[in-house]
C-alpha cells in the first residue's frame, strides 16, 4: 500500500495502472474510518483492481461555525484499516497543496443542492463538489463508491458527475449501522455511551415511519409527526429537519406515493447527526444493521 | 475526419486514439471559423498526434439580451476548413445533449471572472468554465489551444483547470488581425465593409498605447486617454472599457510596471469587440497581422 500526498504522484501512480488495464476504485473520505466506510472499500476491493481512498478533511465544505478544526482525524488508524483491506493507495493531500494561496474556482450543484442539508449548511455541498472535481481529476476513478447515510450529497454527486460528464460510475452503498440503528457516522466519536444510546431513537423513529407505510399511511405530516415525537422523547435532542421528500428530486412529498425519502438531521447535545430511509410502499432499503457495536478506535 | 455529435462516441473514439498513445490536441470553438482558430488547429496538428475541434455555440454563456441567437453559424464552411488541416475529429455536439432538462451544476472562476468582461458580462465566464470543464472531461485532451483575442477568458481557463487539477496544458497563442489590424472574431461577420475599416482604430490604439509605454510613459490614465481619444475619433464607436491591468491578476494598475495588459471593449454599431496588447516596458505581444483580409465565408 503506497501513502501518498503529492497530487502529481498519485496521477503517476494510477496512469500506472491504467496502463495494466486495472480498473480504478476510489473511495473519497474525511478519515476517522468506521465500517461504513469499509463498507465501500470492500466493494471497491472486490470490482476494481486497484482501490484508491482519499482522506481529506475538505476545509471549504464545513460553515465558519462548524466543526472542522474538532473533525476527528486518526490517519494512524486508518492507514491500519486500509492496509488490513488491501488498499493499493491512500491519497492523503496536504490542505495548502489542494487549495493553494489564490484558489479561486468553485463547482455548484443549485437544484438538489437547495434541500434538506443545504439549508441548513450553505456552501456545504459547493464545497463537496468542489473538491470532488478535484478528487475525479486527479485519482481518475472507473468508479466511485459512496454512503447513503449521506443521501442527498450522493444524489448531488451524481447529478454533478452526469452534467459535467465525468467518465465514471457512482456506487451508493447502503447505511451500516451500530447494533442499536445508529446509523456510522465520524461525528458519532464525539457522542458518550449514552448519548449513543439516546440517538438509537433516529433508527427506531425511521422504523416507525417504514411501518406506518406498510400499514397504509400516505400523509407525510402525520408519519413526520410520529418521528418527530419518538425523537424528541429522547433528552438534549435537537431537531434540525424531518422531512419526506421525492427521492430523486429531495422536493417535499405531502404523501408517500412514489419513491421517497425520509431524511432527517438532529443535533444530540450540539453534534449534528443525520439519517433516512427509502420507502417505496413495500420495497423498503434502510441499511443494514452492523453485527456489532464498533468504536472509531482500537478496532481490527 | 470524423464528425460526431455523440458525447459517449466522442469518448469511444479519443480513447482509442489514447490506447494507440497518440497526443490529444483540442481546439474548443463556437464556429465560424476564421484564421484566429485555424491558427491553434495548424499548432494543434503540429504537436499532436490526433486533433479535436469542437463545435458548440454555448448558450450558458451568452446573456440574456446578448447575441446568442444571431450568433453567426456556418458548419458547411467549418468543416471544410478543418478538413483541409486534417483534423481528426469534429465533436458537433447538440445543446439538449450538452445541457440535458434539468441540468444544475455550474463551474465559477471567483477572482479573475471579476474584472473586464466578468463587469459586462455577468454570468458569461462561469458559462464558459462550466462548458469547458465538461468538454475537457469529454475530450481528456493532452494540451488544449486558446487564442490570446480572449485574454481574459485564457487566465480564467488557466486557472480553472489548474484550481481544479485538469491534467491537460494549455496553450495560449497570439492574436490573428486583419490586414488593418482588427482582431480577427468570428463577430467581425457582423461588420460592414465600413465599420471593419473603422474598427481598425483599436489596434492603432494599441499600438500608440506601446508606443507610449516605448517612450517612456508609464501613468496609465494617460495612456488611456490616449486610447479613448483614437478610439472616440471614429463614429458609432461606444467604449465599454479600456483599461490597464496587471497581465496576471487583472486588477487594475495605475502605472506601466512589470507585464501589464491594455485591454479594450467596444461597441460598433451594437457589435460588441475586444482587443488587447500586453506590455512589458521593451517586451511586447500584440499578435500577428494576418496576411490577407479573409472574410468568414468563401475562403478556402
Amino acid at each position: 500500500m503506497v501513502i501518498e500526498r503529492n497530487t502529481s504522484q498519485v496521477k503517476k501512480i494510477i496512469a500506472k495502472a491504467k496502463n495494466k488495464k486495472l480498473l480504478v476504485g476510489f473511495v473519497p473520505t474525511m478519515g476517522a474510518l468506521h465500517p461504513g466506510h469499509l463498507s465501500l472499500v470492500k466493494e471497491a476491493k472486490k470490482k476494481c483492481g486497484f482501490v484508491v481512498v482519499s482522506i481529506f478533511v475538505n476545509p471549504i465544505q464545513f460553515g465558519p461555525k462548524e466543526d472542522f478544526s474538532s473533525y476527528p482525524r486518526d490517519f494512524r488508524n486508518d492507514e491500519k484499516l486500509l492496509r488490513s483491506e488491501g488498499v493499493d493507495l491512500i491519497f492523503y493531500p496536504d490542505c495548502r497543496n489542494m487549495y493553494k494561496e489564490g484558489f479561486s474556482t468553485f463547482v455548484e450543484e443549485k437544484r438538489l443542492s437547495r434541500f434538506l442539508c443545504g439549508q441548513a449548511r450553505p456552501g456545504h455541498f459547493k464545497g463537496v463538489c468542489t473538491v470532488l472535481v478535484k478528487l475525479f481529476n486527479i485519482v481518475s476513478p472507473d468508479i466511485a463508491y459512496l454512503g447513503s447515510k449521506d443521501y442527498q450529497q450522493a444524489q448531488i454527486v451524481k447529478k454533478m458527475a452526469a452534467d459535467l460528464d465525468f467518465s465514471l460510475k457512482i456506487k451508493v452503498l447502503p447505511i451500516v449501522r451500530e447494533k442499536n440503528g445508529l446509523a456510522m457516522s465520524s461525528r458519532n466519536a464525539y457522542l458518550s455511551r449514552e448519548e449513543k444510546d439516546q440517538a438509537g431513537c433516529l433508527y427506531r423513529a425511521l422504523i416507525t415511519a417504514k411501518k406506518l407505510v406498510a400499514a397504509g399511511e400516505t400523509m407525510s405530516p402525520k408519519i413526520i409527526t410520529a418521528i418527530r415525537r419518538i425523537i424528541l422523547s429522547e433528552k438534549h435532542i435537537r431537531v434540525d429537519y424531518i422531512r419526506i421528500v421525492d427521492a430523486t428530486t429531495l422536493e417535499n412529498k405531502s404523501r408517500v406515493k412514489g419513491k421517497v425519502l425520509v431524511a432527517l438531521a438532529v443535533y444530540i447535545s450540539g453534534v449534528r447527526l443525520i439519517d433516512n430511509i427509502v420507502l417505496n410502499g413495500k420495497k423498503v432499503n434502510a441499511g443494514k444493521v452492523h453485527s456489532r457495536l464498533s468504536r472509531q478506535k482500537g478496532r481490527k
